[in-house]
């Protein structure tokens, strides 16, 4: 199959050519056609990894190496002892690697034995998750300060109460915690002291406690996940599955009948499906939304349509990690950044939960509250920012950033 | 002096080709250039109006009108009797007359006995001040009712409370009251009742109770601005102002020496300089922010530099009335546009500070106080909205709509 000169944007695989309009319209057509059509890796067989390799073998490689990495980060966190960065970064490394052996036992799940394929997927989703959670609230905790910080044009934030939960004090953490004088003036003066036409004072007052109220919250909330954390990792459950991870670092896995398929012919039509997956989940996405740089409704119905854009991102994954098997070094940047900006998406709109979670807390202060509703509708704006950054970049055409920087 | 053939949007008069980049760069030296360059109206000296009147004559016509504008929408209001909407159309005619009166009385203030012009401008816009509080309160309220039922995705708006003030139903009014059913549900209910997991429970109650607050508190201000305005109308200062007014759609405005100059030699420099201190004006707006789709912070510093914008809405308005005198028929739609667009950076502006204002209430509940502050936020990013819709309009070069509708 050729590669088709009509796609404008096809590029490395073509993975970004099958564009969602802003509107349905004349392309209505041409992207069913795209979809239906060739796929991303169709053209180039002749790039797929180890040529007269098995599928089985193929896939057996990249295995080998994301169970390697996944068991030299293991070890990393282990010996990273009261380095708190380090242990982090080791984790991140943990998680990367068995966000791709499990993406990889999905997408190629009928090359291998189904069961067991499974069930090491379950367990890998196990430890991903537990790992993830705590880091994901430091972010939100980060990020939630940081955007109140700029709603009401403060230089300083809340020290971090007790992110430093058993493994010392926080590098990071410890360069971001400038003094808090300023907060602390805010907190005792009453609410109505500043007041500028505007509410200047009453967002800053609010903001002030808002931040407090939040930092106590996800910190809370972040160092139980913590222990969640350490706890999963002393399990007996955690050894089994990294036993299972270390066969399957230097041993084959347990293949059903391709094993002696040739790679492309077996690898690629499954490549080829995640993307299709992806290609279809886009094409359905909430179509007047897409492209809008004000929506009108940003607030509303907007946040709940996260889920069908969630399943985006995963399907993104999933998509790229396949190009990685069946087309090393050939990653498209562009799937990498639609990637970064439905990571910008999940963050904002969770922030955007916590916000109104942390609203929903008994006894609050009106400037407590006021805060947190600028605070929600600021990061469901971020959503729609990160949404329509995804459509720019899904959208096959020039990009309007030449005009519009 | 010949028209620029190097102004891509020069348009009728030239008048939106002074354009601003959304950020400094090669374009800064093109704009100074046509700032002291030549002006809108310079290259069509064929077209100015009353060829062979004086330019004393060419002024008093357009005065005539203006104030024949004035006196007819002051008979219809006064014959509207109960019908408010008869009531408020003739006072936003009143209102559209005097602006122009006054803009003519201040672009061509050298052509005229400044003391009487001074004196006279500064009436009328007392009584247009007077006039336009009534029908900003009105418009603003419903705007923030309309964000709220957006941003809840609720279908019901709260019965207007008493807009009819002294002249009976209005019309309007009546028609938008559609049933307040599911609001009163709204208010009874616990704060806890129906949240979902992103704060729509939250969301909705808080917005039932603010819509609640800000309807009793605009239409409270409103109702103080109705009898204002009717005092005013029967009052002496008023009636002076009437007799001015009528004087000047029979007479000649009190001239100076420019009497006898012809109309294009003694009109036009003054139009252009209108034009030039709005050019000047959109030139000295923040850079950074026009054309941003999304401003990373709307909410902070933004709207302390509403004032300058608000500026620019009013020297739109100055050179578009010029625009009238000088070039009558040649009014260019984008300039009226723009001016749309920074009314509705007004309207939205000053909503959002209601919103901030109403947060100030004491004892209110936390939800209600929540709402506001997403009510705030919202009408922030109105603004911010606003102002890319104005640059849109502004810079030269193919609309981005073509792409991005």
């Amino acid at each position: 199959m050729a590669q088709r000169p009509d796609l404008p944007a096809g590029g490395p695989g073509g993975l970004i050519g099958i564009g969602i309009g802003p509107e349905p319209g004349p392309g209505c057509g041409t992207r069913a056609a795209v979809v239906d059509g060739p796929g991303p890796y169709g053209g180039v067989p002749e790039a797929a990894p180890g040529d007269g390799a098995t599928a089985g073998q193929a896939l057996a490689a990249y295995l080998h190496d994301r169970s390697g990495d996944f068991l030299r980060s293991l070890r990393q966190h282990r010996e990273s002892g009261s380095d708190a960065d380090g242990a982090e970064a080791a984790a991140r490394q943990l998680r990367r690697a068995a966000r791709r052996i499990s993406a990889t036992l999905h997408t190629f799940r009928p090359l291998t034995e189904e069961a067991w394929s499974d069930q090491l997927r379950a367990e890998l989703g196990w430890l991903s998750g537990t790992l993830a959670r705590e880091h994901a609230l430091a972010d939100r905790r980060d990020r939630l300060m940081g955007a109140l910080q700029r709603l009401t044009g403060r230089t300083d934030r809340p020290q971090p109460a007790g992110r430093a939960t058993g493994r010392g004090e926080r590098t990071a953490a410890a360069r971001s915690a400038v003094p808090a004088r300023g907060r602390a003036d805010a907190g005792t003066e009453p609410a109505e002291a500043a007041d500028g036409p505007d509410g200047d004072g009453l967002l800053s007052t609010g903001a002030a406690r808002a931040a407090a109220l939040l930092d106590r919250q996800l910190t809370l909330a972040r160092s139980r996940a913590h222990s969640a954390a350490l706890q999963a990792l002393g399990s007996a459950r955690f050894h089994a599955l990294a036993d299972a991870v270390a066969v399957l670092a230097s041993e084959a896995p347990p293949a059903r009948a391709a094993g002696t398929a040739a790679a492309a012919g077996a690898l690629l039509p499954l490549a080829e499906n995640a993307h299709r997956r992806l290609a279809e989940a886009v094409a359905a996405l909430p179509p007047a939304r897409a492209g809008h740089a004000y929506p009108s409704d940003a607030l509303s119905a907007e946040h709940r349509q996260d889920t069908p854009w969630h399943q985006v991102r995963t399907l993104v994954r999933l998509s790229r990690y396949a190009q990685e098997v069946v087309a090393p070094g050939r990653a498209d940047p562009r799937l990498a950044e639609a990637g970064r900006a439905l990571g910008r998406h999940r963050d904002a709109a969770e922030a955007a939960s916590a916000a109104a979670s942390a609203a929903r807390t008994p006894r609050i202060a009106p400037a407590t509250a006021y805060a947190l509703g600028v605070l929600h509708a600021d990061q469901r704006h971020e959503v729609a920012a990160a949404r329509h950054a995804f459509s720019r970049l899904w959208l096959p055409g020039p990009a309007p950033e030449s005009r519009w920087g």
